[in-house]
């Protein structure tokens, strides 16, 4: 089995001033989400971090990413549209993303799906429950049919998204909202997952299905194949191809 | 503006030896669609019911179709195979199609659908809030972000449907599920919804905006465009093509 | 590594009063199939026909398979409803379909698509150039950019099928003929691939590419997840999201 | 019937120094396309040409179109992100887009498509027969099952985009290559439509089937719905929704 390479880039130390978020992820919830992938053979697990130089993302860190893991908050404006085209690129060559929570606004997520990532919210602390809508995607491997996070921040519909390829997962609000939770994008040669629960003041990052989920799109979304690059402009066909003419 | 010829079928008089159905519609819930439906200029509504012969749609009623809508619950089985074939070539060469509630289980729906349309279920009257999550969709015209249902049957997820076309409504239970409650399906030259509320022993049918959506439906369901008899065996291309080669 | 088993149907002995099949396919192009699949570690593969009993899908058979392959051509009308609804239930549990050339006018490819498989056709032994238009898609790994077919049978659009899930191979036919010749679709958690060559007279089942393709889409098509049975009538959802309310 | 206001946009006069260009649009391709869109009532046709102040889309002219049409070729890098993302706001508030030709590269089309729009390219004056694929969309109103351009530049597959709404036409070329030349596109309330043909060299543009096409995309991409600003912050919800919890 090939070894698989994930980033987990993370806005770290965003929010560590605030009580709530280090008493929920004493060392930010990027070391969390590194510890559960690190317990799968064939994942080799780094951390990166916004307050990094490149913000953690050289082209060296970039050129041995198989998955990217974005979460992301309130910084969305600091990067670059730089880094931004750098990682679309890169996506449409074949590395997965996975977008999640607050990544619905950012940079990032606008510029490879198209859209704003608008949705409606409620900082809440109010119970969420998740249901599988397809269950036999990869993504939805070992997840039940339907589970409960005792407290998120609620995200809910309208969310401004295209058709994604697959609604995996929605979520039911107590406070009356509902949202497509989970989604899934194709980019070129290129997996997205979208997935909205992570609050940094929750502890969802600890929830053994929530765990499950991620790693499932980790390895749902590592690439068989890499385009070289997609954004070279394009080329004269071979000659084989013209002579038939 | 071209007059557009709606069918509303209905399993009535089914239910109505139920008091609690009799008392919610009367004279049957197809007669309250029927009524809502004529109010808009160009539509042209009739009714056919399961006791009739052919089961209310001989090849007469159905060339004189431009939109039918399936309004049926517990008596599936009972369609013939016939009758079903008709109407799904029906849909492949035009003709639009609206699936009310139970219809989820209609051989119509698994014929033209291709899937089961099985879903989660449970009848206890309780609040149900729709949001619109396609809301620039001819079929959304109109209808607030969110509105409330304060009775309705449970229909949730996992519903069995291919990757819709669009997801245009969204439902939210109070007793914790969720639904893709309106959805919509292109097969061959034909435009399907399945719409989610409509139980008839709930007033549904008398809620505005769900009045609206139904109109909504029909007018884009509508076809401009007919195939003469996609069914026919394919045919051989007219001679300039073949030429070509 | 499971054993993936693998059912080959086909409609032999049909068109083996014909020379021309006979010549391109002494044993029938099924054996090819076999032949070919049985080469790959994990592929338990076997060969069912039309003039078998039960048409050689007996239930044993069909709880057997977890691909299954469909190659057919002129008997779609022998074929009974009954078994089409079986091999449909098993679709939605969870088997891989393969549909080969002209089972595109199969009853199974009708129920379990919804629409007709209607398209152009011209019987001319044309070359066909077939180009990967999905490159990234594990049914297209290994496959060039694009490979010619010296002869083949053109099936040509309009083609009616609902909006595939990926059309992961187009075809040129010299002829003047487009096609969306590899298309996959979801139906339930069944995996349904529907691939355009393979005409009985031509030698289309010994092309390398044709041959890997097929078994990729196998690999792709087999099933990680079963439904019990999809077809149930839905079920009272169990007690602790109801009390939830 | 509501006016509806269309921008033409286009690179000119790039080209016009090339004799064969001047010799095919003597006043540039951008006349030709207002001319022929102007003789439909209800189309309010305006012209943008690149060289203009702010390449002719100012806030004021962007304000004022609800669809536009995007011709380009080579100027691509020299369009700032500021407008593209001017742009891009616009239509997923609802404006109406049809990018035509090398705009398959433009930046306007990998901010709103999300891929890079990638194909493969030979200027050789070849004879293209394009299939109407999806017969019954707007789109195709009129159009028939096939027609021949003489003369046009070769675009063929892989053409990096994801998956498109719909297929309406797909593109065949002498040389031996395909394209899906013209797709469809939902992103946020705006529609998209991106058409293959319209060398600057060829007199594709003159052709009936091509202008009845981008006239029937006009009224197709028309905004019925407008977002206010759905790049605006998500905001919290109305006080009755919160009031549930």
């Amino acid at each position: 089995m090939k070894t698989i390479n994930v980033t987990v880039w993370s806005e770290y130390p965003h929010g560590q001033s605030r009580d709530d978020h280090k008493k929920a992820y004493p060392n930010g919830l990027h070391e969390v989400i590194k510890d559960f992938l690190e317990k799968n053979k064939g994942l080799n697990v780094k951390v990166a971090l916004f307050d990094e130089p490149s913000i953690g993302l050289s082209d060296e860190v970039l050129d041995n990413t198989d998955v990217l893991i974005w979460w992301a908050h309130v910084r969305h404006g600091q990067v670059t549209d730089e880094i931004v085209a750098k990682i679309k690129n890169k996506v449409l060559c074949g590395m997965g993303l996975i977008l999640l929570h607050s990544a619905h606004f950012s940079k990032v997520f606008s510029a490879v799906i198209g859209t704003s990532g608008r949705l409606n919210w409620r900082e809440a602390s109010e119970k969420q429950r998740i249901w599988t809508t397809c269950p036999s995607h990869p993504i939805a491997k070992g997840i039940p049919e339907t589970f409960v996070l005792e407290e998120e921040e609620m995200y809910g519909e309208y969310f401004d998204i295209p058709r994604p390829d697959d609604v995996v997962f929605m979520g039911w609000f107590e406070g009356g909202n509902v949202l497509r939770s989970g989604v899934t994008f194709t980019r070129g040669a290129g997996k997205v997952f979208y997935f909205q629960p992570g609050h940094e003041t929750h502890k969802t990052f600890y929830n053994k299905h929530i765990q499950k989920i991620i790693t499932n799109a980790v390895f749902w979304a590592a690439p068989d194949f890499w385009f070289k690059d997609i954004s070279a402009t394009h080329e004269k066909l071979p000659y084989e191809i013209i002579k038939e003419k």
